[in-house]
């Protein structure tokens, strides 16, 4: 439940980038670069690959593709031209068959020609339009972790990967539910509109002072539980899969592109 | 310049797909089941999809991507359940290492274990909604292919897979230029808003009158050719790479999914 303090407010993508390569950079990027779309990061190898852009492709609620490169290059040339995906976040983990074996700063003696990487969209970049519009984000004014809940929503499998929908919950006043909804639903490459807002139990979870990953938020009288789907979804997913080689950022620090927040990210 | 004369109109998607398979759907898709998303089909070896499926992501306005099938599954498990890509067309083109060699039915038989189907947006979706708000489509009344013109605009190259955008051109009564531009905005699932309106030179294109793929239509007086991305750009592009195995859609009869056609295709 530990707090993650941020560093001074950082505005360019570009610069954050820069500060993670330099080993400058260690805060959570939550409130960071509000302008731009944050990532999550998923590496596989190219043999597991294409089903994992498969089982994106079903889901895309949980999983919407931002970008994937083409087995080798580690440069997002379209959501970040010039960066570099081995060094440009400030923490990795790396999983082998399934089980984390390490976390480290940077990738580069790790990284091989059959390595394709999975920009994927994150509720971080929404957090601020809700908070633009007047409703308060209580992990963001907490500097915590967003609690995240692993529901009984199965996700579409596609070959090796299937599993249960990841969900996030920030508790909103019951009469800025539907604004929170509408607001959200103009990020669909960020999980867009919700997907439950109510009770926990009739989505499968069990306490929600109890997350399964990030830290848990006081809910005042007066307001709703709403549920949206999370990115750690496909890591979840992925993870169940035991891949040889697995490669992922920090919880909370995700990749900062160029793309514009509001911008899908297909135009 | 061949008139593509429809069938009576269907409403169905899967009665559309049942007539493909049983061999009774010749026609074009255009006009066909307009409350619903149609798609591009690509189907390549797995060796080939990763970085196909990069370009995709890299390129989102020609390439949007509805669904990609894991290796050897040939069911769309999320656009339209329960069909089949093998049979539920009602024409293939098969190329080997670049070129045309068969054109055909159904390919059962030419399905392998190794196989991955694209589906990729398409403007058939968004002309209905032209349609429905009064902004006349020429080659829809006139029952002939929309005219599609290679670009100088160059796609965001992946690993083999390279070229520039194709267009489609519809010409627009200066008046609905901006309505246009708005409506199809709204389906970023569908190559979203125009790429370009005015001078085809701008983009590095010489006589409308002469497509390079459909059909040529006029251009009325106080009406400006309006530019979009094409779906047909991701199969020019793969082919140019010359793949060993390549199977597509024939031009104009596009594969119709379940999917509702306002829903972005990740909701």
């Amino acid at each position: 439940m530990g707090k993650h303090r941020n560093a001074p407010i950082i505005t360019s993508p570009a610069a954050m980038r820069a500060a993670a390569r330099r080993g400058e950079w260690h805060g959570s990027t939550g409130g960071q670069c509000s302008a731009y779309q944050q990532a999550n990061l998923v590496i596989l190898p190219k043999e597991a690959a294409v089903e994992f852009a498969a089982f994106c492709t079903r889901n895309p609620k949980p999983c919407p593709l931002i970008e994937i490169t083409p087995p080798g290059d580690p440069e997002p040339a379209r959501s970040a031209p010039g960066a570099d995906l081995r060094t440009d976040l400030p923490g990795y983990r790396v999983y082998r068959g399934g089980e984390l074996v390490e976390q480290r700063s940077e990738i580069r003696d790790l990284w091989r020609d059959d390595l394709v990487a999975f920009l994927l969209g994150c509720s971080l970049t929404f957090e601020h339009a809700l908070i633009d519009a007047g409703v308060g984000v209580r992990n963001v004014e907490g500097g915590t972790l967003v609690p995240m809940f692993v529901s009984n929503l199965a996700c579409r499998p596609a070959g090796r990967f299937h599993g249960p929908m990841v969900v996030t919950m920030r508790p909103i006043p019951e009469a800025q539910v539907q604004l929170a909804g509408e607001l959200t639903a103009r990020y669909p490459h960020a999980h867009g509109a919700p997907l439950h807002a109510g009770s926990p139990q009739a989505i499968g979870i069990a306490d929600l002072g109890r997350p399964d990953y990030g830290d848990p938020v006081a809910i005042h009288p007066g307001e709703v539980p709403v549920f949206w789907a999370c990115g750690v979804t496909p890591q979840a997913v992925a993870l169940e899969a035991r891949p040889e080689l697995m490669i992922t950022h920090e919880p909370g620090i995700m990749f900062l592109t160029d793309l514009p927040r509001e911008g899908d990210s297909r135009s």
